[in-house]
C-alpha cells in the first residue's frame, strides 16, 4: 500500500557520545514522537519539575491516536459506568485484562486495574470531551457521540467465566472517529505548559555513553542535529504496521492478505531504535486482525463455518478475535451463514472512515432455499454443513450452544432461504495492525532479553508490547488507555528521576 | 528445565574495533559454533584458502547436529532414491520445499532443490555412512541403520497437490539417534584440514570497525580475548530453544506447555550477536511442534477431534503439522480416538533417547462400547461425536475423506470397541525447538530490516531462518540439510572473497 509519504527506513546503531561534536539542544527527557503516548510522557514529565523536549517525524502531532476510533478502555466503576448504572470494581477489570492474553503482562494489568477510574478522570481533566449515556447496539464503532459502549469480549463465553462484565469502552464524544479530540486536548495541554516540540525531525540513531542511553541523533530538512537528554530518552513513535518489511519478517503468514492500517509514521523506528540499543522486542508475530462482519448486529443470529463445514467460533466475540480464530481456519477460508430474518451488508464502520476507502466490501455468495444447495453452492463437502445447521438449529431452539458457547441473546433457529457471505482471509477485509513491541517495566524502563533495564531508555504506546496483546482478546480502546496510561507512568518515573538529581 | 549447564546469558553491544588492545589471534574467517553449520562453514572456507578459526562455547564440537536423528532431508534423484527405486527431480524438490512454509525462502529453496544431490554426495564424501536401502513404515525414527523413509507430508494433502511425492528422510547408518555419525565424519575433516578450534570459549560480543564485524570477544575460562576476522565472522551458534526468556518473548503461548528440546548451547547467542549488529531476526514466533503420536503407525487409523468434537486434520500428516494444527484448536485441547484394531500406545521413539525421559505418555483417558459413551466419558457436547465418527465411517468405507482428505491408504471405518488417547497440549508430550533465526541470504550473508547486508556478518544454521521455518511444513532432517549445505555456502563466500583481496 502507498502511504502516500515516502519514509526513510534506516535506524543506525547508537552513535558514542564522543562521537557529538555539539549538542543542539539539551533537556532531562527527550521524548521522540508526539501522539497519544508521548504527549502523556512530556506531561507528566513537565508537571512533575523536569524539562522535556519533543521530537516529531511528522509535521505536527497527533500519531495513530489522532486517526482512531476514540475509544479508551476503562473501567472499574468510571464515573460513566456509574452514571449508566453499570457495576465495575478494580479487580473485575483486572481479571478481564489477564483473560485478554494467555501471555498478559501482570504487573500492567494490576497497575492499569487499579488505576484506570483515576486515569479516566484524569483525561476529563485534560480537557478530553466524554458523555455519560450508553450505546446498547453491538458496533465496531457508534456513529453518534455516545460514550460507554461493550467494546471486548466481557459477556461473551469464555471471558463471560473468567470476570463479571461490564462495559468498558469510552468514546469521546464526536462522531463516528474521535480520536482526534483526545489528541487535541492533550496537545492543547502540552502546549500550555511549554513543551517545545521539534517537527519533521526523524530520528535516525540514539546517542550512548558507555552502555547509558544519553541522547539522539535527528535529521531535519537534511541536516542532523544530535540532543542530549540527561535522564532519558522516551520511544513513542507508533508501531510498525506501515513498514511491510517488518510486517513480512514477524507475521509473515498474514503479510500479503490483511489491510494494514495506521500512520504514516508506524514504520517501526522506535522498536528499532529500542534493538538498537539492547532492547529487547517481544511478541512481534502478535497482529490485531479484525473481521469486522457487524454491524448489523443481527448478522450475529448467523453462523461462521469454515472449509469443512463446521463451525469454530461463538460468533457473538468482539470482532478482532473472530478475526484470529477465522485466519487460523485451514486456507484462511470461512463462511458467514445467515438467514433471511438476520441478513444484511457488513458496515465496516469505523475502517471506511480511517481508510478513506468504500471498496472494502463482504461479498454475498449464494443464496439457497436448503442448507443442503447453499453447501453445494459454496463448494462446502456434502452434507458437512446440513449437519452443522441442523446440530445448531436443534440447539439454537433451546437457546443453547454446548459446542461453542454463543450467548443466549444471539441464538435462534436459522430458517430458509440461507445466504452466505465469504469472509475468507484475502478475500473479505482483514484489517491490522502490530501489537509486539519493546519490553518494558510498568515504569517505562525498557528491558533487555536478560530482562535487565538498559539505562536511560524508555518507551511507551505501540512502540511498545502493552496490554494489548492478543487478537484473540483485544477490545476498542485498549491501545489508547494503555499509550496513555503507560506514557504518564514514564513521564512520572522521569520526573522522579529528575528530582532524585536536583535534590 | 534444568539444562545441567549454567550458562551466561548476556550479549554486549558490538565492541568499537579502536577498543580492542590487542588480537588474541588472526584468521581470514572466525566461525561461532562447532555444530553442524560451524563446521561445514569451516571445511569449505579452509578448502578454499581462506584461514579460520573456530570458536565454540562447550569443551567440544558437535552441536544440536550431534543429538539430533541423523536424518539430511535431500532429494531430486539422490543415489539412494534411484537404488531404492523411487523417481525424483529439483523442480519436484522446489516445489516441495516453496510448499513447506507459505513464506517460504524461494532463493534458498531454489539453492537446494538445485544442489540437494550433490550435496548428499559431499556427505558421503566426507564420511558421512548411509546405507542404501529403504525403510517402509510411518515412524518418527527407524530404531535401525535403514537410510531412506519418508519424513514429511510428501504424500499428504494438500502437499501431494504442489509436487510429486518421493521419500527424502535419508539418515546416517546408525540405530536410534544417528547425529552424531555426521558431526564425527564432519569434525574428522575439520581435524585433518588442521582448523584450529578453541573450546570452552564463549563469544560475548561482536567487534565493528565502523559498521564492519571485523572481529569477536569471546570468554575462556574468565579471560576475555578478541579475536580478528579479516574477511567475516560467522555465527553458526544453534537457535534459542534452552533461553526460556527468549521463548517466552516470542512464543509465549507455548512457552509453558512445551518440553522445549536442543543442546546446552541453544541460548541463542548467535542470534542476539547477529541482532547487536543490526541483524534482523525473523520468524522468531516460529517453533517445531511435534506431537509424535506415532508410532504405531496403526494409530493413522484414528481420528483427532477437538473439544467440540470436530476433526480438524487430516491424521497421516507428519507429526509436526499434526502439532501445529493440534495447538492452534481451541484451548488446546484435542483427543484421538481409535478402534481396537487401530489401537496402540505411542511410543515417543527418538525423543525419549534424545531427552532421556521415560515419563513422556499419552495418557489413555477412556474405552467404551459405543461412541455415545465416548463422547461422554471425555466430556465432549452430546451428539458431536457421534456425528463425527458417523460422517468419518461413512466415507471412509468408500475410502474417502471428503472433509479433511486423509488419503485412502488410512481411511478404514472404526468399529467398537473405542477409546480416546488425551493428545491436549499441556497433557501429551509437545516437544519444540525454535525456526526462527536471522535473516541471511544464501551467500550466508545477514540481512538488516531494510534488507541491507550487515558488512562482514555471516551466519548459518538455526542461528538463521532457513528452509525448516513452519511446523505446519517441517520435515525430519530438513534443520540438518539447511544448516550443513547454507554452511558450506557461507563458507565458499568467505572463501571468494579472501582470494579476490590476494588477488
Amino acid at each position: 500500500m502507498d502511504t502516500g509519504y515516502k519514509v526513510s527506513m534506516s535506524i543506525t546503531q547508537p552513535v558514542p557520545k564522543s562521537a557529538v561534536e555539539r549538542w543542539h539542544a539539551e533537556s532531562d527527557v527527550v521524548v521522540v514522537g508526539y501522539g497519544g503516548a508521548g504527549a502523556c510522557v512530556a506531561l507528566e514529565a513537565k508537571r512533575g519539575g523536569a524539562s522535556v523536549l519533543i521530537l516529531e517525524r511528522a509535521s505536527g502531532g497527533g500519531g495513530t491516536t489522532a486517526m482512531c476510533g476514540g475509544h479508551v478502555y476503562a473501567g472499574g466503576g468510571t464515573s460513566v459506568q456509574r452514571a449508566c448504572g453499570f457495576e465495575d470494581d478494580a479487580e473485575q477489570l483486572f481479571q478481564y485484562l489477564m483473560a485478554c492474553a494467555p501471555f498478559q503482562d501482570e504487573a500492567k494489568a494490576r497497575r492499569y486495574a487499579n488505576s484506570s477510574v483515576a486515569h479516566f478522570e484524569w483525561l476529563r481533566e485534560q480537557g478530553v470531551p466524554f458523555n455519560s449515556n450508553f450505546h446498547p447496539h453491538r458496533t465496531t464503532l457508534q456513529l453518534d457521540d455516545s460514550c460507554l459502549v461493550w467494546t471486548g469480549n466481557e459477556y461473551v463465553w469464555p471471558f463471560s467465566t473468567r470476570a463479571k462484565a461490564a462495559p468498558r469502552g469510552h468514546k469521546a464524544a464526536g462522531p463516528f472517529d474521535a480520536g482526534h479530540l483526545i489528541m487535541k486536548a492533550l496537545m492543547g495541554q502540552v502546549e500550555r505548559l511549554g513543551v517545545p516540540v521539534v517537527c519533521d525531525a526523524r530520528v535516525e540513531s540514539l546517542v550512548v555513553d558507555d552502555d547509558t542511553v544519553c541522547g539522539v541523533v535527528a535529521t531535519q530538512f537534511g541536516e542532523r542535529k544530535a540532543y542530549r537528554a540527561r535522564h532519558g530518552v522516551v520511544l513513542t513513535a507508533g508501531g510498525f504496521v506501515m513498514n511491510h518489511a517488518m510486517i513480512r519478517n514477524h507475521a509473515p503468514d498474514l503479510a500479503e492478505h490483511v489491510i494494514w492500517h495506521g500512520s504514516p509514521g508506524d514504520v517501526g523506528d522506535g522498536v528499532r531504535l529500542g534493538m538498537s540499543a539492547g532492547g529487547a522486542a517481544i511478541h512481534m508475530s502478535e497482529v490485531f486482525v479484525t473481521l469486522p462482519f457487524y454491524p448489523p448486529e443481527s448478522l450475529t443470529f448467523g453462523i461462521l463455518v469454515n472449509a469443512t463445514g463446521q463451525r469454530f467460533i461463538n460468533e457473538d466475540c468482539y470482532h478482532a478475535r473472530i478475526g484470529h480464530a477465522a485466519m487460523h481456519q485451514p486456507g484462511g477460508r470461512v463462511w458467514l451463514i445467515v438467514d433471511d430474518a438476520s441478513f444484511g451488508i457488513p458496515a465496516i464502520n469505523s475502517d471506511i472512515h480511517h481508510l478513506g476507502r468504500t471498496d472494502l466490501q463482504f461479498e454475498h455468495v449464494a443464496t439457497e432455499g436448503s442448507v443442503a444447495e447453499l453447501e453445494t453452492a459454496i463448494g462446502l463437502p456434502a452434507g458437512a454443513l446440513v449437519h452443522t445447521v441442523g446440530q445448531y438449529n436443534r440447539w439454537a431452539a433451546e437457546r443453547q450452544d454446548p459446542l461453542l458457547h454463543k450467548t443466549a441473546k444471539w441464538l435462534r433457529p436459522l430458517e430458509p432461504p440461507f445466504a452466505a457471505l465469504d469472509c475468507s482471509l484475502g478475500k473479505a477485509p482483514y484489517i491490522g495492525f502490530t501489537l509486539g513491541g519493546l519490553s518494558t517495566l510498568p515504569s517505562g524502563e525498557v528491558l533487555d532479553d536478560a530482562n535487565a533495564v538498559v539505562p536511560g531508555l524508555y518507551a511507551a504506546g505501540r512502540t511498545t508490547c502493552g496490554l494489548p496483546r492478543w487478537s484473540g482478546g483485544y477490545a476498542s480502546g485498549l491501545s489508547v488507555a494503555d499509550a496513555t496510561f503507560f506514557g504518564r507512568e514514564a513521564g512520572r518515573t522521569l520526573a522522579a528521576a529528575a528530582a532524585a538529581v536536583r535534590g
